[in-house]
Formats: C-alpha cells, structure tokens, sequence
C-alpha cells in the first residue's frame, strides 16, 4: 500500500508521500510516489499516486511525455488552462492506462487500479487539489473537505480530523502530516519512510520546499518520539472512566 | 461495520463493542455485539461478534440452544473443559453456520464471513482471549499481542499501540477504550453508539460491570472532549517541523 496527504491550507498546498511500494510482504522496495511539474510564473502540478505501480508509473512516464512533445496531438497538461482541466486530463489518462491493461487477462477483480491527488495552480486561478479516482472521475477540496487522503488512509484520520486547521503555517503541517505519518508506519507495514514533502505558496507558481524526510531525521525523531510521550501523558491527565 | 476491541490485563479481562448494524447506509439500525455465559464460580465466557448478522445471529441462537439443551448430543461451551476447548467450539459452530449458508447461492465474494473475539475463563485456567476467524480457527493472546480488535480496526489502533498497559485499572481500560472508540466514530459512519462495556475480574467467574454507555452518558462526554483538547494541546506542545 501507500500513504499519502494532500493539505489546502489558506497559505498555499502541503503534499506528503511515503516511498514503500510492496506486493506481498516479501517483495518490497522504495519508490517515489510525488511527482512535480513546473512552469515558472504559470503553474505548478503535484500528482501523488496510490494503487498498482506498473499503472501509476505509465501515467507518469505518458503525462511526462505529453508535456515535453509539443507537437503530440494529444493536449498537455502544462497548456490546460485551469486546474480543473488538469485533473480532467490527468483522470483521462489515467482510465485509458487502466483500460489498456484490463483486456490482457489478470484474473483479479480490480488489478490495475489507482488513485491520485491532482493539486497545484494555474495563473488565473486559485491553488486546489484533486482527488482522482481509477475510473478517472474526480472530486475537488473545498472549505468542508480541506484535505485528501489515499493509501492506507484510515490510521492517521482521527488526528487530521482533530487538529487540521487552514490557518497553519507550512512548519505546523509538516509536524501535523508527521504525526498522521508517524501513526501509520507504527501501525502498518506497508507505509514506510522516507517521506516525501513539498510546500507551495499561493501564487509563488514554483515549488517552495521539498526534502526527503529519513528515519534518522532529527526532528522527526523528535516529533515521533515527543508525539508517543505527548499522548500518553495527555491521556494520562484525561479522567478515568469511573466503574 | 462494527467495532469491538478485547484488552487482556493482568487483573482481567475488558469487553467493549459498538452497536451499529448496517446494509449501506441507508439501513441501518442498533443491534447487541456482546454476549456472556456465565456459570457462577465455574466459568465466564464472553463473545463479541463482527461481520454478517444473520452468521452472528445464528451463531450466538445455537451456542445459546445447546447450552440450554442439556440432551443434545452436540458438545457446550458451558461444559468445555478450557477456553481452548471453547474457541473450538465456537470456531467450530461458525463455520458449519457459515457453510449451511453457503451453498444457497449469493454471488459475493465472502458474504456470510463473520469474526469473533471470544474470551473469559474456565476454573482450573487463567483467563484468556481469543480471535476467532471465519474459517473457524483461532489465535489466543499473548504477553506482546495482548488486546484484539475486529471490525473498523484501524482508526483506533494508534493509540492502543501507544497508550495499552497491561498493568491498568479497569477505569484507566475504558478510559482507553473510549478513547479508541471515539477516534472511530469521528472517521466512520459504520461504528456508533452506544457501546457496550464488560469488565471481568480475574478468578471471579462472574461479571464485574456491564453497561451501556450512551452518547449523553457525562463521563463518556468529558472524554471525547476532553480527549480533543489534550490531543490539539500535545499537538501545539511538540516542537514544529523547521522548514
């Protein structure tokens, strides 16, 4: 599996990715799950994938191609004129990867499926992100729903849902996904580090910052071994359930 | 869905469990997950049902009929000599309900699949807890898997992974089971209240406390928020991710 965040923030976007790629328990490996492109002064695309690889891969490799062959018929997504017209392309290309792969014959029900955060800005419009299915339908953030999460999406909700607010700076979130992460890797062994993470500031149109986060970061450690005493001294202070 | 977590303690053992039902979400309704037999100064069984609820349903009815049925050939988990024999039992009785159902032709995958935690103690053995699988084998818990869960399990997880301590008070149990329970239901539609909670004290043979703990319930109230505040407090408390 995966796990990746996307965050909408008043100040820009956050994306977080993990790099553990599996099939079974015993044949696993690193893989980059967030790819970035940039047109600086006109856009910046993030796409994070989630699903089967030899599908997420194609989308990449056959968007990355489009965009560089300027005489390809097929539209780019570096010339779409919105970002919604961006998520259209990306979720097109994605349902013609997966339905040139269905008709050669895999047994199972849904192999070669994948979804996407499509997020970023085009000059003319505000930043947003996508939430990309395998049938190439798409929903998008909004005030209500100021995240997405795909992969293994379940361990780290409760405290996304519990202390996401639009108004955190870009240092803040970085802590916030680190403990939605952190909670996931603890939990499941198919997320794994490092991350992956990247800022982009409203109307900056290029990428703002983006690390690799590794085990033995500091202030990961930090964060993941403060979160462990944090939580349990604040249930501790809770009041016990008296019987 | 439905969640239920068992937690094994070194002065007993502790039940809870959700009471949503539903088929969709537009048929939905309350039902019993938690069922006991109890045998004064003999024995103490308790089972927690996920999955199908015909399975379940019928399951608990014919455990119920040959407990009762004192000239039935088939064997009771009212007179197995341990719990061991008991999760055999039951196992065993979960797989015939499942294969008479079987063969009448629904088309899903695994439709009338259902897990169990099934748990408590027979004289002459210490108390214990067991996960029952569809297939009617079993795992028991140990000293480093000491808590199951079945059900919406994931969301809930994190915090006993960090905060279980066989060492609690049955207080400090359901102070962290509510914790668990209410990060469930803030993320899923599927777990709601009110739960049911059972406590056992080790060589009692009878149960401790059962009640239901409804959403106005005051304690339960000053948890869930309380657990809010502490967790948005911890969260400003670590230190931020410089970017």
């Amino acid at each position: 599996m995966t796990y990746c965040v996307g965050l909408k923030l008043n100040r820009g976007l956050v994306f977080m990715s993990d790099t553990r790629t599996n099939a079974g328990v015993d044949n696993f490996s690193m893989t980059r799950k967030m790819f970035t492109w940039e047109v600086p002064g006109d856009r910046l695309i993030t796409i994070m994938t989630a699903g089967n690889l030899a599908t997420t891969q194609s989308l990449i490799s056959l968007l990355e191609e489009r965009s560089k062959a300027t005489r390809e018929r097929d539209p780019s997504i570096l010339r779409a004129p919105t970002m919604f017209q961006v998520a259209r392309l990306v979720g097109a290309t994605l349902r013609e990867i997966i339905a040139e792969s269905a008709p050669t014959g895999s047994n199972s029900d849904s192999p070669f499926r994948a979804s996407l955060i499509v997020g970023g800005q085009v000059k003319g419009s505000q930043p947003t992100l996508f939430l990309v299915y395998p049938e190439g339908n798409f929903i998008e953030a909004t005030a209500e729903t100021p995240y997405f999460q795909i992969g293994e999406a379940k361990y780290g909700k409760p405290i996304l849902v519990r202390a996401f607010d639009p108004e955190m700076t870009f240092s803040e979130a970085a802590k916030l996904l680190l403990v939605s992460f952190d909670s996931t890797v603890k939990a499941n062994l198919s997320v794994g580090l490092p991350f992956d993470l990247q800022t982009y500031e409203k109307d900056s149109f290029k990428v703002d910052r983006q690390i690799r986060i590794a085990m033995d970061d500091p202030m990961y450690q930090s964060i993941s071994t403060g979160w462990g005493d944090a939580l349990r001294e604040a249930f501790n202070f809770l009041p016990s359930y008296e019987l």
